[in-house]
């Protein structure tokens, strides 16, 4: 059996339940924890499933920001230091990336309270996690208020990207199967993935 | 070994393996076909690995849009009509789906050349595919012109969502591992899934 929804009949749904729904429907997404850190000193990370590429060239990655009518400390973080780190979750840590969506004070370290590494590298002012295999360096670019509903787009330019050298295929391809990925579903399901096929450029 | 790139460094790598590296690099997408037909009447049908959520209440779904100095047949028809279709794309259909990202002409059907069926919903202006298990109808809503390297986040409210009722449990969560569903890598891997866990509400 086929369920349809209008646009209405999804508007009548229980708010959590139409949540549910719409945040799977668009399919898997990538698992990523953004790290930042106050002007303060106070690190923060949080787990974000929105994070999306821009552009290789320059590079750019951007992630959607929900409306900043409560408390936004990876947004705030941003903006008073223009810095940031989008770390991959892998199956070893998904546990505790999913734990950092729990709505900590400002003053704690979600690092210490759901037990993961802080990693810095060289001068770079954003706290990275030591766990993740892939970690990449941002400073803020730009931002984009999406004006139907209050969330905000924020795009970033990668100045460091750190990763295990032997995923690195000789032509730039990373072989993220090897470096233990994670997908997320909706804003609760984990996947682990398993490769498929890489495929040639298509041509007509 | 760990290999790191500074700015500087990604920016003087050869094109093709600066643009394999950083589309591996945010980790795993999602994996949808976009439908749309132009004003007269021809379908388009284009593989997407960067559909983001926008937001539920009321939905909204958002993607990235390369820059349009070259042909974007997607983009033309959404201006056109003001409709597209956003698709599933499962394993079963998984390498009809990269075909689509072929160049083919704007009077040639991708539908047609890589063998899918066009899905019409009621009198909704544009192509579903009747492969895919979850299929959306959206509505053009808002476009942000991203400054940096002159791409486009496009936004459309759901205005359709058709799936198989046995996948929509009764909190309204979707169990995506039932519905053969895929992740993409970069721009040319494609991963089945598997579910590690759904977790509850985290809290401090």
């Amino acid at each position: 059996m086929i369920k349809t929804f209008t646009y209405d009949e999804l508007l009548e749904l229980p708010s959590r339940y139409r949540g549910r729904l719409l945040n799977k429907a668009s399919g898997l997404k990538p698992a990523n924890l953004i790290g930042t850190q106050s002007k303060a000193g106070t690190v923060n990370l949080a787990v974000f499933n929105s994070v999306v590429h821009i552009g290789a060239n320059p590079p750019y990655l951007g992630f959607i920001l929900r409306p900043t009518t409560v408390e936004r400390h990876t947004y705030e973080n941003i903006k008073e230091t223009g810095v940031y780190t989008i770390n991959q979750i892998t199956t070893a840590i998904h546990q505790q990336a999913h734990q950092t969506s729990a709505k900590y004070d400002r003053n704690i370290s979600e690092f210490e309270a759901v037990g993961l590494k802080e990693y810095y590298h060289h001068d770079f002012g954003a706290p990275f996690v030591a766990e993740s295999l892939i970690k990449i360096g941002l400073c803020f670019e730009e931002e984009h208020y999406i004006k139907c509903n209050n969330t905000r787009l924020v795009i970033g330019k990668v100045e460091h990207l750190i990763l295990p050298e032997a995923a690195i295929a000789e032509d730039g391809d990373v072989m993220l199967e090897q470096l233990d990925p994670v997908a997320i579903g909706g804003l609760d399901s984990y996947y682990s993935v398993e490769l498929l096929g890489r495929y040639a450029y298509a041509k007509p």
